[in-house]
């Protein structure tokens, strides 16, 4: 399994299990963050560059994956998605640097296992 | 080892080797903290419940951990939990949700064992 | 104008002109946010404290003077109060204090007003 | 004076004394904070999109009022600012509110001034 | 009344106010915090330094000022002070921009003061 | 391959993996980083020292460890490091304990390693 699978596997189990415990205000909030990226005034590839750039200042690994893999998705290509990496470390600082690590590392797979299904 | 034990276990150890440093400030800090979680106007439950959402609004897995069992053992149900959880994720926004996955994991550890142990 | 209408009326205004620019996801969230402390499994005045300690590790002032201004009418006594201030500050470390002072400051203006209104 | 001089009249005028205090790394990094957000893979109004969210979910203020500058300048319309803010503020939580109230009265303000410059 | 004065005005009336609130968890807090920056290991040129450091890349203007203040009496230059702040802005990135405009002004301030009262 | 080695390698390989992406705002912040820690009007240790309390009160563990390892090199011993330990459990709060418990044990294997090439 790789980094992606196990990734996704977690968070969909885990998902799974938060919304069975019934408490309104999670299902709520886990509704309306999926409401945030779909197509409005903004187009989706966007708002997926705001939600990476927004993941790696707030140092969230788990998000960056999430954004990344949404943002490999919508056609984002290497040189942008490294202007992302360039905008969030320049705000956010060297201490953002361990994740820009791990977000290339992730990327590569993604880009990897995108070449294996063509 | 499940997660609960090697979290309390890596704790111990290592929480011993920074109090054998003798570092005065350190050692006065810890007890201080220790301190902090004493009944007194406020009761165990209401101090515990406070530190474990603090602890996921800065995002602190290890913090989540240690105030999920201190919860736990003091008579915290799964529906007062979750809605700490709630209260949590809707101040600390989306970020918090891959901590409140492994709160969420956490906690379904903690009842199980504490059902072993009836 | 005291600390508290201020504070108070520029949130009112503001977050009419919000709702004004009909924007669905932020509606919805301002809604849901309302939700969070009403009675559930736990009480109004627990979940006050909480939202109060966590605006205080999150250093954030605005949500410090709203979350005591809800602590004030739900009951809490100073001392408690006081507890709820020393749990955030052992969390948040020595970077809270400059909040706390404010926080002092705003809980004794609410108090005075609270004896002028008997 | 309205906010708009007042914030770009002190951020040159201590931008201007920081760059003649003569510090190589600062004056190197003010330079690439000004080349991050140039044209390149993605278009300035992306860039700025990108900024503002950021400065939001850090709840930053004076950088908010800067990258908002910048959007409006960039042709960003109100319905889009409106989703960036409400991007954040999933991704940032109920913390971020106080920021975004500041934001739309700021962004209000340059709509004022842009018409009058009409 | 100067930065400088009106600073710490409201930090050693609020101290006090703090104090007298009598939480012996904050009391002792505030105690340690004091001990932290003595004479130990290292001298208090270097403490302060890193309290300066740390509380710009916390982003908390009243700790900046603080320890700006104990930077100046430890005897600090101007060359030095400012290395402080560009490592801060390094790791904490352009989101420190705002907090080294403002650490810039006070400084200003305590070398003028200074050389006053020569 | 322990601790250190692990880090030094995965760090190294992805640092050469980022720089052949080619974006020169990375690549130009990647060299500001290192010209950052030179010996200027403070020494290398007092820089690396600032740098890793602020890593600390970050909370980024890969930051902790970079800086630690420099620590070590530029001389610190274990009274001093402890002292920088302390600093930053303070400003930052007990949510800065655990990463002060990975810091403790990293820099047991740093002393281990030493002594073992004496």
């Amino acid at each position: 399994m790789n980094l992606i699978e196990e990734f996704n596997t977690y968070r969909s189990e885990m998902n799974e299990k938060i919304m069975a415990s019934d408490n309104k205000v999670i299902k709520r909030f886990f509704n309306l963050d999926t409401n945030t990226y779909a197509e409005g005034a903004l187009d989706i590839k966007s708002k997926e560059m705001i939600g990476l750039a927004c993941s790696m200042v707030l140092r969230c690994d788990d998000c960056i994956k999430y954004h990344l893999g949404k943002c490999y998705e919508s056609g984002l290509d290497k040189k942008e998605v490294f202007e992302v990496f360039s905008i969030a470390t320049i705000i956010g600082g060297s201490i953002v640097i361990p994740h820009l690590r791990r977000a290339a590392e992730y990327w590569e797979i993604l880009e990897k296992e995108g070449n294996k299904n063509v």
